[in-house]
């Protein structure tokens, strides 16, 4: 699907109600998303590790630990021959993206997990309870270091969040046919916080663990999102050795200049590249949405024609419609998950 | 107990062993774990969401959420009237505290879930998964606000978390009956992460949030450790209503100022204070744990001559040795948990 045709689906949804009258229709609730609740979860272990770190002086005996990333896991009963799939979420969020949805619904987590699948959850390094780097803070406050030396911190606002992630054209506008509950947006504004990559280095700690995670696994397809979005196909150019696939949902941009050395990678690593809705109908961002989606598909291509195989899947274009930024929260966020564990069976397999 | 007999139990362990020696002789590993690993956890429901929180205007048209209490639980098949048990971490540390041990084994999470406890664990507000504020970090930055406006962050060194938490007298060397598995001691390191609940108010939000949980489960039980030891007392101080017991692990200190007032939300809600071994023996902190030891010995007698029950748990004096300020993971960690639930039990009981 081009970008002409992007447009053209857009303006099927420009008509837009108020965030009240949306509310008040919402049908989606805490409740009735507690009696539709599925039996109980059977799992065969979880638990939470770290993976890297590095020590770090910060003076005369006095070492903290840095790039750690911390992970949290569950691995069902019946998991049999499935992959794990390591969800990486994005800017200003933590790995609660993928948890209960900001209205009570059951997340991708637990839905992959019910779906016999391995489940591997990151804060990504410098972000919750992975920690970051706080000594240029301190050596700030001391005079040691000027004003400058600190971090740019990036938290999203209420209204950036709204119209970035798409949720209408404007700050407390809704799409007519958008998907995500917006009567429980405070509950996303909860999510959002400090973003410090800004500390990291060039190659992002996170991409060397998380492939140093898929090759402990024996295997996993790693999954990222938006600011991590293209982080797996990051991670196979450092090392692809345990990467089985790669899925990047709505990255702000794939990159299109790797050589054909770095392109020969995803020969053996299957790519899917997964868009929303109305990219271009909310005037803040649409360069920015659309863009990201010309680049995708022209990554799409370059893999292609290297001998892999990637995959566009612009939902609009498969029939589901009004899916935003947020689309693992969205209400119709299981038949997303759907077409994602199909994509994998059919494209990855199993062990 | 009083602090002249902790000194008399602690002489006895004086006798030290290097760090390396006691990796060589560690007996519990990764591997060892994997395979006395339990049968399948079966699970009712399990999911996260956010308690309490509050808009923050930082500039036009720009509003974040600040104050927001992130909370991970689990709820077991065959709950039938045991009591929730939220579960808080300390400094510079998050809810991964009372997961896998260091040296993966079964944290205080899965094993209370295990035996029939619903278990709830917090993020501390400003800290991991509930983010913080950082508006004072940009304003610094951007020159309107100089740097002495800045939080002092707290992030615990290697050397600290060794001595402060009791491992051996001084860094690198252990005591002979010690609990905390030190061979893994890298691996709680990267547990330690920036503390910046400097940021906070007075009346810490989380205390607030812990009362709203609790009322919000119709009841719980609230174990705070370290420097949120106190935090269960003080949550109860505000609302006591959906708060069934308290449980402080190795606070600082007790507050053994209460008015009689407050001393009298005490009789309906029992105390358990709990402290492990070697308070006296790690010489850079032993006027520390001494004086927190008598702190809440004091508090105890307070709430009892008040009416109330309450009970100071030492665990050398009921024959328990060599545990750390990490109890929750160290070697002997399910054995100090049943001592916690029976105490639940036996003096909270059910809904």
């Amino acid at each position: 699907m081009n970008r002409r045709n992007h447009r053209a689906v857009g303006r099927r949804c420009l008509a837009v109600v108020s965030a009240a009258l949306a509310a008040a229709l919402a049908a989606t609730g805490p409740a009735a998303a507690e009696s539709d609740r599925p039996g109980p979860l059977v799992l065969q272990k979880q638990g939470s590790f770290f993976v890297g770190g590095q020590s770090k002086s910060t003076g005369p005996n006095s070492d903290i630990t840095i790039d750690q990333m911390y992970v949290q896991f569950q691995v069902p009963e019946g998991a049999g021959k499935h992959l794990p799939v390591v969800m990486l979420h994005g800017c200003c969020l933590s790995g609660k993206t993928w948890e209960t949805t900001p209205d009570g619904r059951m997340g991708w987590q637990e839905y992959f997990v019910r779906r016999h699948r391995p489940a591997y959850i990151p804060d990504q390094v410098s972000r919750a309870r992975s920690g970051f780097d706080s000594t240029a803070i301190s050596q700030v406050k001391a005079g040691a270091l000027p004003p400058s030396a600190l971090p740019n911190v990036f938290q999203a606002s209420h209204q950036v969040s709204w119209t970035l992630f798409r949720f209408g054209p404007t700050f407390g506008t809704v799409f007519s046919d958008e998907q995500f509950p917006v009567n429980a947006a405070d509950e996303l504004y909860k999510q959002m916080i400090p973003d410090l990559n800004a500390l990291l280095p060039a190659v992002n700690p996170t991409w060397t663990n998380l492939a140093a995670l898929a090759k402990q696994l024996g295997g996993a397809v790693l999954m990222g999102h938006s600011e991590s979005g293209f982080f797996p196909e990051q991670a196979a150019l450092i090392d692809p050795a345990g990467i089985r696939g790669v899925i990047t949902i709505e990255t702000a941009f794939c990159v299109t200049n790797l050589t054909p050395q770095q392109l020969a990678v995803f020969r053996d690593v299957p790519v899917l590249v997964v868009f929303g809705d109305h990219l271009a109908d909310v005037p803040a961002f649409a360069s920015l949405w659309t863009a990201s989606f010309d680049t995708c598909n022209q990554f799409v291509q370059q893999v292609n024609a290297a001998g892999g195989d990637a995959q566009m899947l612009s939902l609009p274009a498969v029939g589901v419609f009004g899916n935003s930024h947020m689309m693992m929260q969205d209400k119709n966020n299981l038949e997303v998950a759907d077409l994602i564990l199909k994509w994998i069976d059919e494209h990855v397999g199993g062990r």
